[in-house]
């Protein structure tokens, strides 16, 4: 997408074939800066201090990661040291073991002479497919929109509520959940994308915010507790959310808090989508609430909090008094019967068992099961 | 309430009987300050910098403001200027003005130089009626978590979840959300309260965390976020909010987030309760989406905030993108179906139309309709 009116992915290969490019994710919303890497010990450093963050966007980097080991050791110990340095760099990270195993697979077969160029060329392919991916997600949620805003007679810009960052800064490009938003802004239909901050990391007001900002989507930060008010005064058409985890049957885990505007949108009849690429879908989970181990992250992101002074200093404060414990959960679970639609780069399916198993028969073969 | 192990009111007059000390809302909840009062102006001044907040405080004050007045000129001329610049420094206040025109219409048959013992005198019985007020609200309400608690077999705390700052703080003492937990903690009912940060002004965070801990109450604060997933998986037992404005059939005004925590407690069974004084009640109205105007405050609340760093220095972040717009509604209107029932000063009411009638009964005379 557009960053002062050049186009970006969030993860290149240089001109000169043995760097990789990446924006710093640390220093956004307030700098935008490119960093290069040189070698997987570089990758393995940028995941572990997020750099990029996103599951698409860290198994493009780990792919990238074992592609610039193999320029400095392409034997059978080298690319083994590659993966394990870069597997431990995020373990928790289900995108960076698959992106980690298939270049893996994809580089055992091949000589050690031509790993590097190997392991280049299929770094490239699980960017492309992303893009790919996304691409579909986006053209399918557009046209999502595109109805809507038919339904008005096209009369005034169709308002979106996201929570969260799925955009493209969480992939390679488009992202998930503002895919739709950015097919349809650049299909000229009118939109209007109210951001929730996203407490306690705030990725809406920081990322999601300048991402969108810089694309030239109109937009508008509010606090989490806003969207239920808003959809109560129909200022909200629609809202898209992303998906960290989906279970077989259409639960969805996602960023703690999705789960309350799920709640709002049905209340007050507003279409709740999820975008996700098939690869969240964990067919072997049911029941989400009950199945999905919640991440308990440090009580320090709710209690304090960083930002830029009116200096452009880096700034830490207390919010809390002294003392003052915190529990912070991560995601929630938000479940089948509250989301109107999955939009998938398969089409749009809705969370009743037979569309379930119409998505699942994309994703498998229905001959041999895998 | 307790601070250090030493009671206090929020507002107090001393004894050389010319002079007012309030707690200084605006350090909290990083520094405990004790500010004197001697004048109407001290006093206007310190509600238009919000060192008091909170409706029921602010019409203490306001009576303790004409008193001051009072000492310096208790003529008519003198009463109308205290009454119009006090009347200024927060003009939207119902309390306030409500205060105000009680205190002038005391004062008025009385003679000038009577005028400051009486102003005392009528601003003590505000006080004293709301903390009568507040403690009747907190007797109800603790008999409702003594039988959450008896329902258990006493066999493990009570989890209350409360949003924003209806506490001591915001009244004179006891507060009106948090008058049953400490009437419940001080009678040994175990409690804990998971206290929502409540974005943007964080009141949850600095003043119900604050005013908890220094009186001994256990607590959490978390995200806004959070507290749907805490319900999903039966870590709350019961909420508790406040209520800027009650409308006659019992749809509920309160801070903004209120209504997304009311809908999760109903999508998981957990009672949903409003602690309010009767004065509260607007019984002119009835649908609260639909009638009550909804203040719109800055936009900076939402893309700055301020706390201190570990040095204690006071410090002013941003957490958007410059330039980026954002909009901050205060508060949303709770529809009365979510609402499990109110807790008022006369008794623990449901919102139904038989009840709210009965609730009506008690405020007005049922002879003459006054």
């Amino acid at each position: 997408m557009k960053v002062d009116g050049q186009l970006y992915r969030t993860i290149w290969l240089n001109d000169d074939k043995n760097s990789v490019s990446v924006i710093d994710q640390t220093v956004l919303p307030h700098r935008f800066v490119i960093t290069q890497w040189h070698s997987a010990e570089d990758v393995a450093d940028g995941i572990r201090k997020m750099v990029v963050r996103g599951a698409p966007l860290i198994g493009a980097s780990a792919g990238y990661g074992i592609a610039l080991g193999m320029l400095h050791d392409p034997s059978d110990k080298g690319l083994e040291r590659s993966y394990k340095m870069l597997f431990a760099s995020r373990p928790t990270a289900v995108n960076l073991r698959w992106a980690l195993d298939r270049i893996r697979a994809a580089l055992l077969p091949v000589q050690p002479c031509d790993r590097a160029a190997a392991a280049f060329a299929e770094a490239g392919k699980i960017c492309d497919e992303d893009v790919s991916n996304c691409s579909a997600i986006g053209e399918y949620g557009r046209s999502l929109i595109k109805q809507a805003w038919d339904a008005t007679g096209r009369s005034r810009p169709i308002n979106l509520l996201t929570h969260c960052n799925a955009g493209w800064l969480a992939t390679v490009d488009w992202g998930t959940a503002l895919a739709p938003i950015y097919k349809a802004f650049d299909a000229d239909i009118p939109v209007h994308v109210w951001v929730d901050e996203t407490r306690p990391r705030n990725q809406g007001a920081s990322l999601t915010a300048w991402e969108l900002g810089h694309h030239g989507v109109s937009h508008t930060v509010i606090v989490d507790n806003a969207g239920g008010h808003l959809m109560q005064h129909g200022q909200v058409d629609l809202c898209i959310v992303g998906s960290d985890r989906t279970t077989g049957s259409g639960d969805v885990c996602n960023k703690i808090g999705t789960y309350l505007k799920a709640l709002a949108a049905r209340d007050n009849q507003v279409p709740f989508y999820v975008a996700l690429p098939l690869s969240t879908v964990d067919w072997t989970i049911d029941d989400g609430i009950m199945s999905i181990p919640i991440e308990s992250r440090s009580p320090d992101e709710v209690t304090t909090i960083s930002g830029h002074t009116n200096e452009g200093e880096l700034c830490e404060i207390r919010l809390t008094p002294e003392g003052t414990t915190a529990l912070n959960h991560a995601f929630d679970v938000t479940p089948r019967h509250l989301v109107t639609a999955l939009i998938t780069e398969y089409g749009v399916f809705k969370t009743t068992p037979e569309e379930m198993a119409k998505l699942r028969e994309k994703q498998f073969c229905t001959v041999c099961g895998i």
